[in-house]
């Protein structure tokens, strides 16, 4: 028996299946806030969460776009928060442009001083993070408490970010870290509210790089 | 200047930031049909996506819990669609009973003979999976293709999972998908519409090994 000629749908094609999402995500959207720069962004993450609601509480610092595009162009670094996020974002997108995507939370060092000081891992990988790397990207799709501690250092003139795309989920802080962040005159890309997560964080950067590849 | 004393909010130990999610969920859940034991499942899916809406549309086979710990108990491989969920399972609450995380999807032959056949390397996946490994739980979070594949196998008789988790998230056949694993009388854990993705299914796998843990 031939599974291969039985089973084969038109949209099993991976680019067929993503165009025709993207022209689903167009008609469906409506009204939206979004300049022409923004709203690929907005649909890559509609795309990855299949929420419209998610999707249009996301807010943009007005150069966040330019930002973003013009530091992975120049190689520069992109910290995650989780290993999920890592592991979601193109990688040799991000390598042709000489860039490469890091995360502290997992380190011996890091969750050594982690339990010293009865904290979250996620906020000492941010301390590690600004230590070894000079501007950067920052990627934040799960930790409250990392997103409001790279908030910190970004104030105290510690961390002086590319841009942060910082979309946790969660209860407690998630849509607090964001209201934080949106609050800096620093490129940023944001959501508001209690939703967000690794998926669409990744779906930020990864629309991003796309850009970055486009001239 | 000593950050630590400075910035250290109650909520920053991670035990107390899920406890309190967990209470804040449990107040604001309302009216639900889940039993006593389904319960604990959907509570990780809504801490996962902050989404009520997508937490109530979570379907249970009747059995699907209790074979789920069971297959966990037991040390049953589990197999992933992709590599965000083979990071997000807890590994060595699986590993202490004996289990282990399998993704096919970047094998060298698997993305060959997708190739090949101009399909998606989901699909194949799945084909491999099923050769490799004798019953085994399914986490499906981002391709239809693959669930649809795996519902296909079960069709046939070529696979015969202890547990199916199928939440794939998208606009192209993801609701459709999970319409044809509900349909089947095998244990499943699916929702209703086109949100879902890895964070909730990594959630639903995670709840399930922590009621393993228990006795």
């Amino acid at each position: 028996m031939d599974f291969q000629t039985e089973f084969k749908p038109i949209t099993v094609q991976p680019q067929l299946i993503e165009g025709k999402s993207f022209d689903m995500i167009n008609e469906e959207i409506g009204e939206h806030p979004f300049t022409e720069e923004q709203y690929p962004v907005v649909q890559r993450i509609i795309h990855a969460s299949a929420d419209f609601e998610l999707g249009k509480s996301v807010v943009f610092h007005p150069d966040a776009v330019r930002a973003g595009v013009y530091a992975i162009r120049k190689g520069r670094k992109i910290v995650a928060d989780v290993q999920m996020i890592q592991g979601g974002i193109n990688k040799p997108r991000i390598e042709k442009f000489g860039g490469s995507v890091h995360v502290y939370i997992s380190d011996p060092d890091v969750m050594e001083e982690a339990k010293r000081l009865d904290t979250t891992r996620a906020i000492i990988s941010m301390r590690k993070a600004v230590r070894e790397i000079e501007g950067g990207i920052y990627a934040i799709g799960n930790a409250p408490t990392a997103l409001l501690e790279l908030i910190r250092l970004i104030k105290e003139g510690e961390a002086k970010p590319d841009l942060v795309v910082g979309m946790p989920v969660g209860f407690v802080s998630a849509a607090e870290s964001k209201e934080e962040l949106a609050k800096l005159d620093i490129p940023f890309i944001t959501n508001i509210g209690r939703k967000g997560g690794s998926p669409v964080t990744v779906a930020a950067i990864n629309a991003l790089s796309i850009m970055a590849e486009q001239v």
